[in-house]
């Protein structure tokens, strides 16, 4: 029934890096790959064509977001999302689970699920687990998420077991809604789980081990990059992609900056968004192929460096720093949009790249020396 | 010595509507046209792709604020403002007078120049004749603008006189200071003379007689759709272009809304700029070949209509009106985008539709039909 598929090609020898390609219903994506966030049916201040242009293969939605504007009626008339902002390949969605609980004190969770007001017009709403697939379903996302809670960094260890387990029971009822509802428009629809358990390396593998007995498409990692140390998160991703089998494709939520992916796929993670290209973007700080620059530095005012001559790109090739400063400096529109195309072209550059090392058996040598000459910073995204 | 030409083709029989080409040392300007405006190298959303992408042929630059941001050492550095955006077409730059002149309370006019304060960071400037061309010359316009006060409305009849007076003592200083310096870069810079005398028409025909004495390569009208009626507007351009000799371009500053485009056109003029389709499409007022639109209006919410059936461009075609209210609605920057490259591209395509129709001798039917069902309003561009 499911046109959907994840492969693996090749594996490195020297970590658990693969590549693979996952096949849905509006075309394939090559993994490693990262997804452009386009939260409210846009990617932030990048048209589709461009967002075309530089490679993307897939982006996501938010499910909260959508279902406040446009609301879901509107995305059933139009046949869903794709057609709605007129973008032909993949979509996923994330469940709004992130969204609702970072609405801290506009929110009560119980068995049921979780009621919170609008952060638009302050209207009570109330998701859970059969309403969030209800929304993606009129989404129409090639990928939906399950709903889940993502704890908070610090979480005692008590309310991340109790809390992981009422996700784990909220996922069930989410399968269970997505197989016995006939689909909605023309193409199918996989699911995704995601694993929680705060830094706790045993309530995640006991959580993943529950979800994986069950028919998921893919398993995602969530609630991390919420604040713990790199070494945490580290420590959990690969605990956790010891336990998921190697047959799905694996998701790691939120992650983040060029160093945390390259060392997530040395430890087997295929797919990642972040919403740190896009947003940095916007306040003048890009990511190039010869590392981190604040545009609106000082520096940068006579220089006739490109955007970025690593990239294959030429808006990136075209334009000199000291054009996008002035941009920026003068408050300049055009100046978000050259800014955050240089991002998504460098983050699918990165991927790309990972792919290719992969391939060629180099990527730990090539992960490693990129992010000592480039990346050495080792903070966790925001 | 100078690349710039203008060419009359065709004239209309009913009106005095023309097609004509201007030539400069960027390229060739067919006329009427109207010019997006591009304040501080950037013409606002629309990144100079697809800027050109649409039909551009020329864009205006703005003497003041580049003056101040980037500044004419960091221009003159990279060769100029050209080489700077990365915009090989022709830049015609204003002379700051209008800017100046809207800085009412902070500024002090004397028969040298007019002393004021940045509007960034409070600095005393001083501009006169000589450094208006001096700025330009490092900008590297093709057309250059003279130094002018541009007087406001209402005005009275001797300030009005006493004004115009200085503005062509003024003016003639520029038009020396530019014969007496080489050439900054590798081409040629044309001067174009500013028409003044508010609305009396008699200090209009005294003023363009003196100036069209001189060696300018082009006159424009200035001080005008600064808040007068229509009707006066109306009055003053048939009465200037009377004047002025059929072999120069007439540029008419600051206008406007489409119909005052096609009511002008027919009474000889050949050059427009506004920031009305700029700075209306980031207010979500959308300029169609069918007419005004509000994208933000209720009645678009669910419309699968295009944004712009009648304009050949992909996005225009692409998108649904619709999905443009969603943007402007979650206040995505996309939508200042789609918004920007509609309301330029239905510019351009009116003054080239315009063109056609003088060639084929059906302008002034034409014109009053499209203005009678299309735009009827009679409000002159703020």
């Amino acid at each position: 029934m499911s046109d959907f598929k994840f492969t693996v090609h090749t594996s490195s020898t020297y970590c658990k890096a693969r590549t693979g390609t996952v096949t849905t219903s509006h075309g394939e994506i090559q993994t490693p790959i990262f997804m452009p966030v386009g939260t409210q049916g846009s990617v932030k201040a990048i048209e589709q064509q461009w967002l075309k242009d530089i490679g993307s293969q897939i982006i996501l939605g938010n499910t909260y977001h959508l279902s406040i504007r446009p609301g879901i009626e509107l995305l059933r008339e139009f046949g869903g999302l794709h057609k709605f902002m007129k973008w032909d390949k993949p979509i996923l969605t994330d469940s709004g689970g992130f969204q609702v609980f970072s609405l801290k004190d506009l929110r009560k969770i119980t068995e049921v699920g979780v009621q919170f007001r609008s952060h638009v017009d302050g209207a009570k709403l109330f998701f859970t687990s059969e309403e969030v697939i209800n929304i993606q379903r009129h989404i129409g996302s090639d990928i939906m998420m399950v709903f889940d809670e993502c704890t908070p960094y610090p979480c005692d260890y008590d309310y991340a077991k109790k809390s992981m387990e009422r996700s784990i029971r909220w996922e069930l009822r989410c399968l269970e809604a997505h197989k016995t509802q006939p689909l909605l428009y023309e193409h199918s629809q996989a699911l995704f789980a995601i694993g929680q358990g705060s830094v706790y390396p045993e309530l995640r593998k006991m959580c993943l081990e529950e979800l994986c007995n069950h028919d998921f498409d893919g398993i995602a990692i969530g609630g991390l990059a919420v604040g713990e140390p790199a070494e945490n998160m580290y420590e959990i991703v690969d605990k956790s992609t010891d336990v998921i089998p190697k047959e799905k494709p694996r998701y790691l939520m939120g992650v983040g900056t060029p160093q945390n992916i390259l060392r997530n796929i040395a430890l087997g993670i295929d797919m990642f968004d972040c919403v740190m290209p896009t947003r940095n973007a916007r306040n003048g700080t890009l990511f190039t192929t010869t590392g981190r620059v604040n545009i609106r530095n000082n520096q940068n005012k006579n220089s006739h460096e490109p955007i970025d001559a690593g990239l294959d790109n030429a808006l990136s090739q075209t334009y000199s720093r000291a054009y996008l400063r002035h941009l920026f400096m003068a408050n300049e529109i055009v100046g978000l949009q050259l800014a955050t195309i240089q991002n998504l072209n460098f983050y699918l550059w990165l991927v790309k790249t990972a792919r290719e090392k992969i391939n060629e058996g180099t990527f730990t040598t090539w992960a490693n020396s990129f992010i000592n000459e480039f990346y050495p910073e080792t903070r966790v995204s925001a």
